[in-house]
């Protein structure tokens, strides 16, 4: 009786959350200028008002209360889980004052708009000041959150829980040392053709290319919708209603394609929760008061990297579908094949900037500012020496000559908005996506069906076997009851080096 | 100091009803089917929160201490109105326990689904035992509500403070004795051709259609958008986000042209809220929990009212823009000048449905009902007994033999949804359209704006005199302090009086 008065609570919060997804997503989406201002203040409020419901009072005597009358349930039990969820995000907000969250929401507010000027004017001394006021914020956060290890270690968890420095720096270390030889040698490699993926695509019918392919890879329409918006992004107002977005570039294809492949990958996550889970802490990330599918953004992003590379960049897929774009740019793609599609699709393009950068830079981007934010929060880097470090890098890692600070250091919206310790779950997710991927292909009928472009097999184990879960399992855990092993980068790295040095010819 | 945190922790409200806004919004406009059950949960939970939020301790210590501070102003400030509207709607949420509203809202949701089928066939008898509880319920509800006076005048008062059955009888009495004669003249006389009216008009072009419209009345689609709907309805998530809706026939021009002229005047309203006003007290209806620009729903609907009838049906209008209409559709509309478009888009065609009816049967549709749902609140009327009370009275007043229950007692949904008290609404909303605009048209430049079909003059008087104010004065005080009058049907009269024996030729 009491865990259920207790899930009942949490219902409420999952219904707020499912508000602010919608407010976010409108305001993204359909809402019109004047509403700017008020929007911002209807998602402060709410999201104050989830945080106030969360650690009130009467939360507290229901968990004691749902604590002893479960006390008896194995560890892995829905109830036990869901409480031990509820008790840290209690102690997370216990630790967390509202005061200096909303002071970090007043800087990232007034930092994101010095970042818009100064990438427009390829500035970084005029945004440098901002980036240490929020670096100093971030490191009060990051204190106040405690937990035992660094201060970088507390950001990590906030967004990825349980993962630590330690453990992050030699995955991704080994990850490095794969990647950049793999890259040089395709660096003095032929490249495939590309050059049909620029051309004129009319954004009606890439409109449809987008549902065409989302519903190919089982996304369900009357759960979901589609819309046009500058940068893609998935969003759920509730189990059974997941939308996605996407974003269209008239003389280049790839943005609408990766948009299709990568938030409906996303979306398939979110709309498998099992529905008696829909509404309760197992799908609420109660720390950071987000309404989500899984434990952690890294989770999350392993999804939408597992449809949009290891699906929606297979030879197969292409095989099977290449006739769905082909029929809608009849002109654009006249003479080309299945496989010349692909192959070009996937060609390796190395590019100062790291947004639609193609699999094999991808992760080296990530690694670049994860490296860089490290030792300016634990580390003793500073910010006016971060544009030298950040080209150098660029320079070694990618071989690339950055030409201005826009299309560098000043590229991305993370730091100006506060979100240190969180970008390296692109990395996280790409490696999660690869071992559960590797993992799924061994089970019956996965790869007969990938192999003549059907996604319902793989869909299915997924469902059934992680995704149904929503948050009761973290990332680790989740990753171990399927695939019976640990944390691991080199399912990734031998996805790469079969399927490039193969496309390649190296 | 006290009452700027009042007006803070007011603010907080409007925000929560502002994303209430965007929720109802979404779920009629853009939401996919599967979210409807998650939808309607995540509205009651924040109806609860916005009420919780109202009746706190806080709120009630705030009140206290903002009233003391400003107990030297004078009573119509802004200050001691808020306070005053602060401390009614505290009184009507104390009195009104909530789980009384959670029945309501429960017996709603199945009286609903009750009766589309009941509608669907046509079979009264089905939705009566629903009927019965819903008036039950209803009159539980009057008597939390109490107020001194009968039951129906508890019902009243929520959506329409001060009016009471001894004040409305009357006026809509008066109303009637002058519509009777009127309607049976015109029944007597030769119609004025509507048949192009009925024709093909396709969708897109009544969307272009409406947006032309709605920015000829002075709708700012900057602060504003207009979305396809079953039912139109104007909403504001805030006063600077005040959307539209339009339904469409593509074989007849009126509902699109209705909704634009209709739903557009209620928007302007909403638009012109003192800015100052737009977070607080002055903007919400704390009573009924909803975020709306002015006092009643009177007050609105007289809005709506003013720019389809007064402005959206005057010849001048459509002398100076039938072009625009005639541009979009120039086959169905070949041959149509302007004056002829007018006479059939004013033609007086009594129908059963009071849904779309003519300026002159609209009010004897609101009176029929209006009146039984007087007896069966206050009197001994049967709910058995209504369709032969309202098929009598239809035959009586608007010469029309209803066919089925269907398009008779069973048409509208406030019965089934529990809104007792205010279908009268529509027709105090016609009443003061009238009595405004007929003071405005002797501003300063209004009647020379109008004759020219220029509508900024009007909106303009409109704006400073009247909507800028909010919630800020009863609906009875700002006709008064604009018109200098009390409330009066005679405008009302004399307007359609005028009108219709001149374009009857009576």
């Amino acid at each position: 009786m009491s865990y259920q008065a207790l899930t009942e609570r949490m219902a409420g919060i999952s219904d707020v959350l499912g508000a602010i997804s919608l407010l976010t997503w409108d305001a993204r989406t359909q809402m019109p200028p004047g509403g700017a201002i008020t929007r911002g203040r209807q998602i402060a409020t709410l999201t104050e008002v989830a945080r106030e419901h969360l650690v009130a009072i009467e939360t507290r005597r229901l968990l004691d209360k749902a604590d002893a009358e479960t006390a008896g349930l194995k560890p892995d039990t829905i109830e036990r889980q869901s409480i031990a969820n509820i008790r840290a995000a209690l102690a997370f907000h216990d630790r967390v004052p509202l005061d200096l969250l909303r002071r970090r929401a007043n800087l990232s507010s007034d930092a994101h708009a010095a970042w818009l000027e100064a990438r427009r004017d390829a500035d970084f001394a005029a945004f440098a000041p901002w980036l240490e006021r929020m670096v100093d914020l971030t490191r009060e956060l990051a204190d106040a959150i405690g937990g035992g290890g660094t201060r970088y270690d507390a950001l990590l968890d906030l967004y990825e829980p349980g993962m630590t420095w330690p453990t992050l720096q030699p995955l991704m270390a080994e990850l490095r040392a794969g990647l950049l030889p793999l890259l040089g040698d395709i660096r003095n490699a032929k490249a495939p053709r590309s050059d049909f993926l620029r051309g004129h695509f009319p954004v009606a019918r890439q409109r449809e290319m987008v549902r065409q392919l989302a519903q190919i890879l089982g996304y369900d329409l009357t759960r979901g919708r589609i819309d046009d918006v500058i940068h893609p992004f998935e969003v759920a107002m509730a189990r059974d209603d997941v939308r996605i977005t996407a974003r269209y570039d008239e003389s280049w294809l790839v943005p609408g394609l990766v948009a299709a492949l990568h938030e409906t990958g996303h979306a398939l996550y979110e709309q498998a929760v099992d529905p008696a889970l829909q509404r309760g802490a197992m799908t609420c990330d109660l720390r950071t008061l987000y309404l989500v599918g899984g434990p952690s953004f890294g989770m999350h992003e392993g999804q939408s990297r597992l449809f949009e590379n290891h699906v929606g960049k297979s030879r197969a897929f292409w095989q099977a579908h290449f006739g769905v774009v082909q029929a809608l740019f009849p002109e654009a793609l006249a003479g080309i094949d299945a496989d010349t599609f692909w192959r070009g699709f996937c060609a390796v393009t190395p590019s100062p900037i790291h947004f639609g950068s193609d699999e094999v830079s991808h992760d080296l981007h990530i690694m670049v500012r994860v490296d860089l934010e490290h030792q300016m929060i634990d580390g003793d880097m500073k910010v006016a020496d971060l544009p030298e470090a950040w080209n150098a890098r660029m320079k070694v890692d990618l071989g690339i000559v950055v030409p201005n600070a826009r299309d560098g250091v000043l590229q991305d919206v993370h730091w100006p908005t506060g979100q240190f310790g969180t970008f390296s779950n692109y990395t996280i997710g790409s490696m999660t996506a690869a071992q559960i991927f590797a993992h799924a292909e061994t089970l019956p009928g996965v790869s007969d069906g990938l192999g003549r472009g059907d996604n319902a097999p793989l869909l299915k184990v997924l469902s059934q076997g992680l995704y149904r879960h929503g948050r009761r399992f973290s990332r680790a855990e989740a990753i171990a009851r399927f695939t019976g092993q640990p944390d691991s980068v080199q399912p990734y790295l031998a996805y790469l080096d079969r399927k490039y040095r193969n496309l390649y010819a190296l």
